[in-house]
């Protein structure tokens, strides 16, 4: 990119910069830059292509939701509030000129410079948007208005978006006590398997989570089973896997602080689920208890095919004046070590043999890519080591990822590319960055005699389409 | 590589792909390539050269016994039996088809790419068999007449193999038990010092292993000495010792599970040592004394000039069915981080300052070079670190290694190139990737201006043949 | 460099070596080379230039006080005494022929290929001294003469050094209990805010030291506060902190095994203090002490502005028989892993959010600058990560250090660079290698499209100038 107002976005970003190997990248780039977006992982909410509503203006399309550029303009001085996020005691608190909050975001534009969001808002302002303007203090209301005007347009409603982007298959995220209407409603609208959900029972299995008990009689509605004891919560919990299954449903997705994976004695696993009915579970049970659920959450996908996936190793809402005040998912989540070769022992050793079964592991620490998810990865049939994720979704941790994992796992026991975004706009611009780090780095190894290149080719393609259609296809 | 049917090598493979770096790289890799071979950490077995049997065919030469190939095809959902691995409860369950096993591993021979594997096997096939075809599911059955025919030659006899290999010595590893009588024999036949043993004591070290007691008896017999308590158990080690360096032996080796050196008091070995021999010791305890065993082998080592191996930090037999089904050294060995700043501070207090010492550490895990390794070795004289080990022998990894250690630990605090493989016809293959790895760093050091190229020559010199041969010489 | 005796510097040293990022870095480097040096973190006494001595020799000047230089020569069989290094029971011991201990050094000038300690000397021979040679024994002598001719000239006393090195600001490193007398003498002699102190209280909040009650007598002295109990310990720190930033200070400095910030209610505190006043402290008292004291420290940071500056995660004095012969600081300090996330958090959730302070880690853990650090100051507007320190501050770790943190952090939630020495001749060469290495990352952003020209030079000059600055400008 340049850095005057008016620029070209360019063609070869983010490809090696020597030049030998950059024209292998290309060719390899080629290959795949006009493949459809499988989309196997992500946080849109359903209800969005259901209401296809026109988003409003660009600070509440790229600011305000946005964690990653919230937290940077927070790193640097400005409160939340002054970005438009909503104070949770006192909702007149947040700011609700959007112009002003956009211009906010643009006089800093500086501060993204080698960050992944200025590389995406790149591609989107460039591509999606069509408006090649570089963000600024002088640019700032003429990107404001012309921004406006397109999304008041039908080509960016949110199905149209869909088309453009081609995207072939979308799957959402979902609470477990979802009605799935939703879905329902987008299967009915767009065919079966175009938007799928994804079963997240996190505020079920962290059993000391404040609103649990509310939870499961909500659990108890939406199941049909009486939850009364731990045999009935695992009675409800298969309903609602049944369910989404029945809704189109690939994958479960648990979001957990470690990866242990022990299984209780049933009669201890009832003992703490009773404690936590009545409110008097201590945190050691409740993490013991979440790990056995994990355990019961593989058998479950023994049985009933799903895909699942773990995204352990986040100490979410670091900072309690931010939680109280703001609530989760303002970027205060800061990653933990976490330990995965004998935390995941339990759970491979009774399922990562079988066919049946289907494990795709995420990680926030790159250091347990060579040590632990490699080698997992590259013996047991069962796991799939997934795409760098969240803090790894960039150019250098990308790059890093093949550097460290494919030497142990080759590239078929990882899982493709997800984009985990809850930013519409931004999925074509994270599948595309992917296409072309994993060009560069396939073009090194043609490069440097370790590959050839009709392989090369193949393998992007693979890692592109081929792999996340079938890391994340029914199992059993 | 290319992947038509019929290839040429690349002459310039894993070097650094910009030509201006490559260009000095490929002047570095002449200077080294036509060495002699050191090899002084290896796993062939001394009887292969004594009996100096001609090979079977390739699927018993190069897929069967090698556990980084057979893990890859059963992460991909074969059985270790239909590769033709022996199934412990019934032998009859294996496959015995030799051209079928060589089938099923040229038909998934894109699951190796980016892998060492099909790294060292493109060298083995192309220089060492002198057959440069890709395998696939079309070449399969050629590939395997063609090297079955030269495995019936003269020239892959195993001697025949380490003359053209150019190999100077090779390390074999041995049971702290064995009579010796295999190197003896080698002795007579090749000369003194060309094959030798080296000492591992594991299985007499880790008190709680099932065959300990039965362990312990034959230590007995073969030493000479009746262990029946403590100071008996360390005076049959010193026997077993002084065999092997009577044997030639220049080194001993030890594979734990943690790299804890902690000194029990003498009271305390002796009363866990005697509840092992009454099968009474806990894991606690077991692990205390042999943490406490690897100080006395250093202490040993000073006494008896033998150059002291650490290889921690692997948890062995992740999955119990596999082990149960098919034994040890599978591919289910998975890394788990090790401590080394604290664990070895005991051992090297002691002994590290010691000329009489010499200490080489290894690791599976990247992480602690920079951190804990290349500190360490970069003050005690008697330290050295390893080459990078079992998961880290590739060409990210021996890259990320200089890149990590030497700036702290220097190239001279660094121990030479060892193999470490059981695999006899790769032993070419995984040095001659050592050497163009060691050549592009180099080369980069050269280009940035951060290194002389006659002193690259010199340093690629050193870190191929002499530093290897100095780091196992006897001390003292 | 080349290997000749005479060369001459490479001008596009630790460049990359690709011939079109090179040209770009090359550019971005010319726009900072000549900035002014600002200096926010070092270890040169301020005695040295308030006595503005000549030097001795070139072995007193560059090997014996330089840690990183007598433990590689160590590493490979030389005591320190051999070296000139003081021996603490007997004086006598230490070689005192300054010209063997050079000669010592420079036939040994291989070890160091490839270390930061030979690109900083190669640069300081060629550039500060303007002598060209590289060390090796036919140069020993000739480089030893040279050298300490030059010594002996005007331009070499440190005062001189301190002006042809262009350096804008100096900030040394000061015992908490120093009467900074030297500091006053050095306002009225170079103008105020040139060399100022840097509060550091280790040995004050390190309650288990041997000499720790002494440390308390001085401190009741120097502070004018009798110092009885908790209270008026943190009284005395207090005025202390007030002298500090009378005399100029901008910055605290804090060494810690441990990161932990955990405030004790303040009545363990104080029965915790009173025990440590009577020796009956225990280690895990002394360590859950001086973690609540960095919580205090920074309670204070937010009264008085000092900005506070975290050095976890060493192990000093690895080997008791070195510190016992030889004492502290000889190169047997080890880095040992480090949990950041959940250790800061009380310190940050306290302060993090609060405009008035200002708070800076380092690490010599390269692994938690991805998964730790880089989230933390991506979000937390007090925090900045600090530059790579001591065993990172080399042209692989720094690269490395942009590799991992910018994505996360962005450059702006970065310090600057400090160059952490007591060794003043090596002051520049230190910044120019950080520029390098910086104007080396940034040009390939640019060369891959991720950035644009004129930003890049913007974003080099502010690294190298406005940052560190800014980073270290008092708060509040």
């Amino acid at each position: 990119m340049s850095d005057s107002t008016a620029w070209a976005i360019d063609p070869d970003r983010a490809l090696p910069a020597d030049p030998a190997t950059r024209t292998i990248a290309r060719e390899l780039y080629n290959a795949v830059s006009a493949l459809p977006i499988v989309s196997m992982h992500g946080h849109v909410e359903a209800e969005v292509f259901v209401d296809n509503e026109f988003f409003g203006d660009p600070a509440e399309l790229l600011v305000i939701p946005d964690h990653y550029l919230v937290r940077m303009l927070v790193s640097q001085g400005y409160s939340p509030a002054e970005l438009g996020v909503a104070n949770r005691q006192d909702g007149a608190l947040a700011e609700r000129d959007a112009r002003l909050i956009w211009r906010r975001f643009c006089e800093n534009w500086k501060l993204f410079r080698g960050t992944p969001t200025r590389y995406w808002l790149e591609h989107e302002l460039a591509v999606v948007f069509e408006t090649p303007l570089q963000p600024s203090a002088e640019n700032a209301d003429v990107l404001f208005d012309k921004l406006s005007a397109l999304l008041q347009t039908e080509a960016f409603r949110p199905r149209s978006i869909l088309d453009r982007f081609n995207v072939e298959i979308l799957a959402t995220t979902d609470s477990a006590l979802s009605d799935l209407s939703a879905h329902r409603k987008l299967s009915d609208a767009l065919g079966p398997g175009r938007i799928v959900p994804t079963f997240r029972p996190d505020s079920l299995l962290h059993i000391d989570h404040s609103r649990w008990q509310d939870e499961i009689r909500i659990l108890s509605e939406v199941s049909g089973v009486e939850v009364a004891d731990y045999g009935s919560f695992l009675a409800a919990l298969r309903q609602r896997r049944r369910a989404f299954v029945d809704a189109g449903a690939r994958a479960t997705d648990h979001g957990h602080l470690l990866a242990d994976t022990t299984p209780l004695p049933p009669a201890e696993a009832q003992r703490i689920f009773a404690a936590a009915t009545r409110g008097e579970v201590s945190a050691e049970e409740a993490q013991a208890f979440s790990g056995s659920m994990l355990y019961e959450m593989a058998r479950m996908s023994v049985e009933d095919g799903l895909v699942m996936q773990l995204h352990p190793g986040v100490l979410r809402n670091h900072c309690h004046s931010v939680y109280d005040t703001y609530g989760p998912d303002k970027g205060f989540d800061i990653p933990v070590g976490v330990e995965f070769t004998r935390s995941l022992r339990p759970l491979l050793e009774s399922f990562g043999m079988n066919s049946a079964f289907r494990f795709i592991a995420f990680t926030t620490d790159e250091t347990v890519y060579s040590r632990e998810l490699a080698p997992l990865a590259g013996c047991y049939p069962a796991m799939k080591l997934g795409a760098p994720w969240w803090f790894l979704d960039s150019p250098e941790q990308m790059r890093r990822f093949r550097e460290s994992a494919v030497e142990t796992a080759g590239f078929y026991n990882t899982s493709g590319f997800v984009d985990d975004t809850r930013a519409l706009a931004s999925i074509p611009a994270r599948h595309d960055l992917s296409r072309r780090i994993d060009a560069g780095y396939l073009a090194r190894l043609v490069a440097e005699g370790r590959l050839g290149m009709a392989e090369a080719v193949e393998t992007a393609v693979d890692l592109t389409y081929n792999l996340p259609l079938q890391s994340y296809a029914a199992r059993g």
